[in-house]
């Protein structure tokens, strides 16, 4: 047999003959995977990913789930299962939808994902062909930019302002161009940590009601609440062409991988399904199973409340630290929620040549970069608050601040 | 706030906009959607679906296993994880394929996928182009037609024969156009059970050689297997294009969706990632942990030995009530392995009208249909074997073979 040795993958073609298809050649999302990387390190105190904190992981509840589950349904858990979920919990998650927020959803208007990255993934499957213009938050989420990147559009994106997406941009876009998608994440936006505000959701409502572009609310921090005011959807149960993305990850377990997509568009729906199945035809019938019945049988809200305490907790420790060591120059949002905070450098500073010199002192972030839909050097950068106890924040920000002096200062 | 029902998804948009992309409305899944519907009613006899019998999930060692690895890992089966999967996992896979087929692959060379449904996907994403030419056995797997209908190629089917795939056919067709891939299931193929001989083996890796058309051998079966002998890998080991898939769905359980792609191939294996992360960041991570600790805790070749065990029996059953009871035109495949079997009718009748007739008798089927990539009515169809008991099949091959008397005879 000949060995794999005596091959090279590269040399073997020849030159007009491309093995990998236009859309993976026009990415390049290593960024983030090379930063997670290097931040990898025992002694790195790593603000750079965005990891629950464990205390999140109701492990021993979740144990009694699984022997109950397998007990009480025996094979039906580990058989194949049904494409759309798990009804129970699809049940489950569209009566939390109208008890929170009155939304008329029901369990058929609700696909259990792998994620809700597998969300994007569908979303890009479902409405989007080459070229097609899409709309984001400028910084937006990077697995976003990612998930739609295969489906080749043309990204334009929109500033992000402290309450909310910049309508004039946006209806300037809007009117210019047919634009498929919108996607934004209203609460505690992942990378910026900002919340958009009551009047903003109603007047972006307002303007998407005269396009058919479609608006997709990822919704994954909702729950991380800092305070007690709740804040309407944008479009759900106002927008026909309105999708939502829900996921126990924030709040139970992200290693499960269950999200889901809600939405009263039967066409976006049912098309959705159909992408599921090519995709791999159903999420996790065990996690499915288990997830329901540990909120069936638990204090889901109690146990939400003691992530949303620690979380606050955390996030002040960190804006405290920032006060105390970073240079006054430096801009920081205050998050309501969620896990982020988000920082500005000042003008003419890169965020990308501070993680350098950052990782020499054992301490990590993510750079703006990765944030936007065009390569470009920026002066932002992401800070993670939710997987570092009070006594690393305290001391990674301190190092943070010391290399950012030194950097400004070189700078200057 | 509005209604839903204010709005209607189809009327509100002007004729020229679509909502929904090409590679959607170019599809049509729902075929295979429909029969598994309306054969899922309780009084209904169905050798429809391909569902592995439950005797194959080990839910005791199962449940062990899930107690061990939260009481051993803790946080870590419930946290984020890599998108190339948990690498003691990848390990063990790796070392099976060195053991039992001699391959030189390590854990490097395999990334853990959402079921080997994902790695359709996720090929369907690495590799093609809108309009790329893919070639695929006739009659195919019907998932594979599914996952990669969405990347728009030109499917190119090639008959497939007692002992695998029409080389002739096959060589012309290379010969002619640049095939991106070539997607075969070697072993107990699904839908007709057949399995590629030997010599069709190394032939087919032989003509192989002197194209860039990347091999996917999909091999979820070969542990199925009715017979001692084990026959070679096609192209791993040997092809520098070459892709195998894996799985657990038919050995241990379908419901964790844990599958996986193995190449040497470096630049396949890690655009594969990129596209995976994309798609669901990883697969979930407490059922990978959970699988490798049920293997490393138990005996998993007397388990798939049980397996093989009661499909040979069953499959026998099923012959000896095909021979009993069905008319003599219909031709059946004789598996050595695997979930299926495969009838032909008569030349001229449709096993879509027999669907039909079957259904009254309480009796179901897949009709041959969606393993075309044409459209064309066909006199095939297939018939799963695993999830029905002898006394099961026997009653359902004899109503099954009560219809076709009827409708052979009303076609005669």
């Amino acid at each position: 047999m000949a060995s794999y040795n005596e091959f090279s993958s590269e040399s073997n073609y020849p030159k007009e003959f491309s093995l990998i298809s236009d859309r993976m050649l026009n990415t390049n999302p290593s960024f983030i995977r090379e930063i997670l990387k290097v931040t990898d390190k025992p002694e790195m105190i790593s603000f750079a990913g965005g990891l629950p904190n464990p205390i999140s992981f109701p492990k021993e509840e979740l144990k009694d789930s699984m022997n109950r589950i397998v007990e009480q349904y025996g094979d039906k858990v580990f058989q194949y299962s049904t494409t759309e979920g798990y009804r129970p919990l699809r049940e489950w998650i569209a009566k939390r939808y109208q008890d929170r927020y009155r939304l008329s959803v029901d369990a058929d208007d609700i696909i259990i994902t792998t994620g809700s990255q597998q969300g994007l993934d569908l979303m890009g499957k479902v409405l989007l062909n080459k070229g097609d213009k899409i709309c984001l938050e400028k910084p937006g989420y990077l697995g976003a930019i990612q998930a739609f990147s295969l489906y080749e559009p043309e990204f334009m994106a929109i500033s992000l302002l402290e309450d909310g997406i910049d309508l004039e941009e946006l209806e300037e876009v809007l009117e210019l161009y047919e634009v498929k998608l919108l996607y934004v994440v209203p609460n505690f936006q992942n990378p910026t940590g900002l919340t958009y505000s009551r009047q903003k959701r109603e007047e972006l409502c307002a303007l998407l009601e005269r396009f058919n572009t479609v608006l997709i609310e990822d919704d994954p921090y909702s729950d991380l609440s800092f305070e007690e005011e709740e804040l309407p959807y944008i479009g759900a149960g106002k927008l026909a062409n309105s999708v939502l993305f829900g996921s126990i990850s924030k709040i139970i377990t992200p290693g499960l991988r269950l999200g889901w997509i809600c939405t009263k568009n039967k066409e976006i729906l049912e098309q959705a399904a159909v992408a599921k199945q090519a995709s791999d035809l159903h999420s996790n019938i065990f996690s499915q199973y288990l997830i329901y019945d540990y909120i069936m049988n638990n204090d889901l809200r109690k146990h939400i409340d003691e992530i949303c305490k620690l979380y606050k907790e955390q996030s002040e420790v960190m804006l405290n630290a920032i006060k105390k060591y970073f240079p006054k120059e430096v801009k920081v949002t205050r998050p309501k929620g969620g896990m982020f905070m988000w920082a500005e450098l000042p003008k003419g500073m890169l965020s990308a040549e501070l993680f350098d010199m950052a990782l020499q002192e054992n301490v990590a972030f993510v750079p703006g970069d990765p944030f936007y839909t065009k390569e470009e050097k920026v002066n932002t950068l992401r800070l993670n608050y939710t997987n570092s106890d009070a006594t690393m924040i305290e001391e990674g920000i301190k190092r943070l601040g010391k290399v950012m002096r030194i950097y400004l200062g070189e700078k200057e």
